[in-house]
């Protein structure tokens, strides 16, 4: 039998950087775990638009259908801010996610114990905090029609159309009840059914899904101002959250940076299952391409690398290697090794994103 | 001359209960400081529903596009939760801000001194904070259309469209800008223009005003997933934030969280000027009608008293009444006067509704 393929798109920014420890990390399963897989690489994002003129072409988007998972580091940068929007990096990470149909993205907001400092909120409001955010991923806002800047008499308007139908509800709330079982069985979905239709939808359809499939699972509804505020307030009421794309945008991000730990947040993009039997999948880190810091060995990867333990798990069954790779990373944080975004007050020298990498691997 | 009238729609909840303090704030103001005011009182929200089957009778709207300044205390409770969504309670509020035309909601995220400790942030992230969120509240996705909930093949399909026009992002933008004029000069914009067209016409529409009227005001822009980040991360890099209806309401609730201060936050909905120069006027707490505790004389009066001296300020030019009450409140927290909302894990004995009324009179 063939390896399992997996197609590495590292991206922008600091994405290289980062994925060049996750190819330690690959090779050592190779070595040491007799597990090797076929890897192939390719661009998304700037860097495809500056070889490309676009940020991802069709062969590469042709690649990403073919392969059992694609690992992807970050796109984006200051350079391409004025770009046009259809040839912004973005575009391709959009691609991606909407021809792969990916339309479960699971967003764990995790605290690490030896990191629960880091975070603006207090120890006890985040220490031991382990939640998942189900994001929505390939409709709503992002990709509703009609939308542009249109002229109306002598002003310009813009617009974009959230739009969600019952079979798109169903399928994300079935993949987060079917999350919240492996869990402790509890549920909460956020949407704004009090001002908006697509919301109240939102609300029946996750409620009849429930009601016919999973009623052995809690489910609570919210409201998505008063989920920001419960996030803010008290994270821990929650276990797995599910909403749409842009709530879920925003909702994931908040929660990912009150953990403290945000350098370390893998992500997992799923869609339907392939012939394979294994599902369509893309996992990337939670933090971006970090411009600010490109280039210069600051970057921590353990994000990207967890990302690959994800990957290992959701795409490869292969979840005592994943535990393994984690296992690994608590270890070397419990040993204080540190990269400068991990540095805490009391001061040190951090390591750079290679030594982390290696002292992974060494933990390993 | 005829005094200057206010129209109080108490609403559902503890709305009448804290609107109760008001009055005798509104009272206090006549008989010690010779300012009267013509108040008048009534329905909105499901106590309007309960009465006359709509959340806001036109006689009512008629009534607040006549007078100087409305107060509202708060609407919903589950009662009405099963309401069809057009005669929901929100419907009323929503109502009143689209047809008085209040598109720029100003929301202070402030942390009171007394309270930082209150918050789920450390109290280095929050001692001292005081920014504004300045929310528009009359477009986007709020009142778009096409909106619904449609039937497609043998599926239904949930609809809402966010839709701006140029003249409305830049009224909003303005008052952004203005108010950054008075207080430390700095603006920041949060969209999502990386993924919505909507979002590019806003940067460029606040880019073009700040460029051709306000070039002195500090300006930046932000995505508002990032936004929501940085909140949480060190809101006090901010000073005044300018977004649309729904980032404003997921961020501004966010931030008012963070503060601890939820029960203390005060808001105003203000609109184009009247034939007399004031502005059309809606204020109103942050919070919402808590229905788990009305009734009770639990609630926190402060947020709905703070609103009123917003009024004092926005409404009727008395910036020093405002001033007043808003010292008042300080010296009744400074003295350790709690409502239940605000006890701290040493205890004590929580005040009233009423006696927390009571004490701010006395401090004034
Ligand atoms: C880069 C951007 C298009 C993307 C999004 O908005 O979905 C990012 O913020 C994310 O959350 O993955
Ligand atoms: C009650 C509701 C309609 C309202 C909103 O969504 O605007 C509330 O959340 C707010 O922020 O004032």
């Amino acid at each position: 039998m063939a390896n399992p393929s997996i197609l590495i798109l590292a991206g922008d920014g600091i994405g290289p950087e980062v994925m060049a420890e996750v190819r330690k990390v690959i090779a050592w399963m190779g070595d040491k775990r007799g597990i090797a897989f076929d890897v192939s690489e390719d661009l998304v994002g700037g860097c495809a638009y500056d070889a490309h003129g676009t940020p991802l072409t069709d062969a590469t988007m042709a690649k990403a259908q073919a392969v059992d998972a694609v690992l992807l580091g970050a796109v984006g940068g200051p350079k391409y801010d004025k770009l046009d929007f259809s040839v912004k990096p973005e575009r391709g990470l959009l691609r991606l996610r909407k021809e792969m149909d990916l339309f479960s993205n699971l967003r764990p907001a995790q605290c690490f114990d030896a990191l629960a400092d880091f975070s603006s909120l207090k120890r006890e409001v985040v220490a031991g905090l382990d939640i998942v955010i189900v994001r929505e991923l390939t409709s709503g806002v992002y990709f509703g029609e009609p939308r542009g800047i249109f002229k109306e008499g002598n002003e310009r308007v813009g617009i974009n159309t959230q739009r969600y139908t019952e079979s798109e509800i169903a399928r994300v709330a079935k993949s987060a009840f079917e999350l919240a079982r492996r869990r402790s069985n509890k549920v909460c979905s956020m949407e704004k059914a009090n001002v908006m239709e697509s919301g109240i939808l939102w609300r029946e359809v996750v409620q009849e899904v429930h009601d016919r499939d999973y009623p052995d699972v809690q489910l609570s509804h919210m409201y998505a101002d008063a989920g920001a505020m419960q996030l803010c307030r008290w994270p821990k009421q929650f276990d797995v959250i599910v909403t749409d794309n842009l709530f879920g945008d925003l909702l994931s991000d908040a929660a990912a940076m009150l953990t403290g730990s945000l350098g370390m947040l893998p992500s997992a993009s799923l869609g339907a299952p392939m012939a394979n039997g294994r599902p369509k999948a893309l996992y990337e880190p939670v933090h971006g391409s970090a411009p600010d810091i490109a280039g210069q060995g600051k970057a921590n990867p353990i994000a990207c690398i967890l990302s690959f333990a994800m990957a290992l798990r959701y795409s490869f069954d292969l979840g005592d290697e994943a535990t393994r790779v984690e296992k690994a990373v608590e270890k070397v944080l419990a040993d204080g090794v540190r990269t400068a975004d991990l540095m805490g007050p009391e001061g040190g020298t951090p390591v750079t994103t290679g030594q982390m990498g290696d002292a992974i691997l060494a933990a390993l």
